[in-house]
């Protein structure tokens, strides 16, 4: 058996994604938690081009990005599948995996530093492509795997847990049980999950962490020349 | 054999590579071309959530986005493979992929509506970019897949062809042989590949296209309020 080491940093809901799904096959690892502040020679030289993490590094080879990392756990352990085997499902699991890259980001890069009135507006955008993923992906599904959680519920994993802690630093909900109330309930299912549960970050830990790095957001938009200061996008 | 149909729009990179896929394997399928402007009903009700091409029809079955579409091609029709067999390099290859897509769309936007001075600066940051590409992925090989061509060269082929348009419209080179060299001379062996050479959109007609694209978010940043007007990000 080869060796399988990841590389994280407490914090990052990227990272679990790695950690669920070694979890949920059953893959031991060992795992090196990272001073981001402070680049280990073990991070530098492993992801010398984006110099993030979650690395893992199975064999003495390792891979970054925490989707490329998710597709070569699927394949190297294929027990406890986590994509459909249909080639047309498992496209429609990527598909809504790419979606939450690339809708998801900019949404979250508005709302997380986002001040006064302006939360108002950023938690609506946000609600508007949460309803798109709740209506399209999950529907009535307990798990957007179906009956039991795969790769896209690891993706959205931050939605469940880190986005409490979020919402509350910013003072603005998002997943509101009126306006998103399948999503909300998914949260729920999500939670229940033994492997899911034992493997999340401290909440209070979480909490100061978010409030700590959105107060430097903030501080750092009121620093800049006016009208940019508005300008939530 | 099921029917393959792609929606596409003539001038986009994106729906190339799927073209490009398909004709490697030698996949036959009808090409149905989109008006963006006025989208057709097949294109609303095959990709409802992003409303953009390309997607593929398999067998009355639509996929959108085109990594996506790649996956699912290389995974339904196996012959002359664009992925490597070995989980690691394939997972390397999968790596570059997003790396296009994060990190070169943000510096793409910057630089093809920049104007006066902005256009140099620009033209460096995408340099850097691109830099990186060349010596961490492409080094010293024929193509980005080594011998032959690869998903990683299909998903920046846009550099190949789509670029030199884009280079004339901004008015400033980014591909100079002096700073990419490595790079230039894979452009060259890439538009020697006949699949690629033989299945390109017309190269004034796209030269025109980019031109007027330019002038339109040119003008429309002429009318936003200063400074943003001078806010190349």
């Amino acid at each position: 058996m080869e060796e399988v080491k990841l590389l994280g940093f407490w914090p990052s809901p990227f990272v679990y994604r790695v950690i669920w799904a070694l979890r949920l096959k059953d893959v031991q690892f060992d795992y090196v938690e990272e001073d981001l502040s402070n680049k280990s020679e073990l991070l530098l030289r492993y992801n010398p081009v984006l110099k993030k993490v979650p690395v893992l590094i199975h064999g003495g080879k390792a891979i970054a990005e925490s989707l490329v990392i998710l597709e070569y756990i699927e394949e190297t352990w294929p027990q406890n599948p986590l994509l459909p085997k249909d080639p047309h499902e498992k496209a429609l699991a990527r598909f809504w995996m790419q979606f939450g890259l690339e809708k998801m980001r900019p949404i979250h890069q508005a709302y997380f530093p986002a001040i006064g009135e302006e939360r108002e507006k950023a938690a609506k955008q946000y609600q508007e492509v949460l309803k798109i993923l709740e209506d399209q992906c999950l529907g009535d599904q307990r798990f957007f795997g179906g009956e039991t959680i795969g790769m896209v519920d690891i993706v959205y994993g931050m939605l469940a847990y880190w986005f409490e802690c979020m919402e509350e630093a910013v003072g603005v909900k998002v997943i509101e049980p009126s306006i998103l109330p399948r999503l909300h309930a998914w949260v729920k299912n999500l939670k229940q999950v033994s492997v899911i549960n034992d493997n999340l970050p401290h909440h209070g830990k979480l909490l100061a962490y978010y409030k700590t790095s959105r107060e430097k957001l903030v501080s750092a938009r009121s620093t800049l020349p006016t009208p940019s200061n508005h300008d939530a996008s």
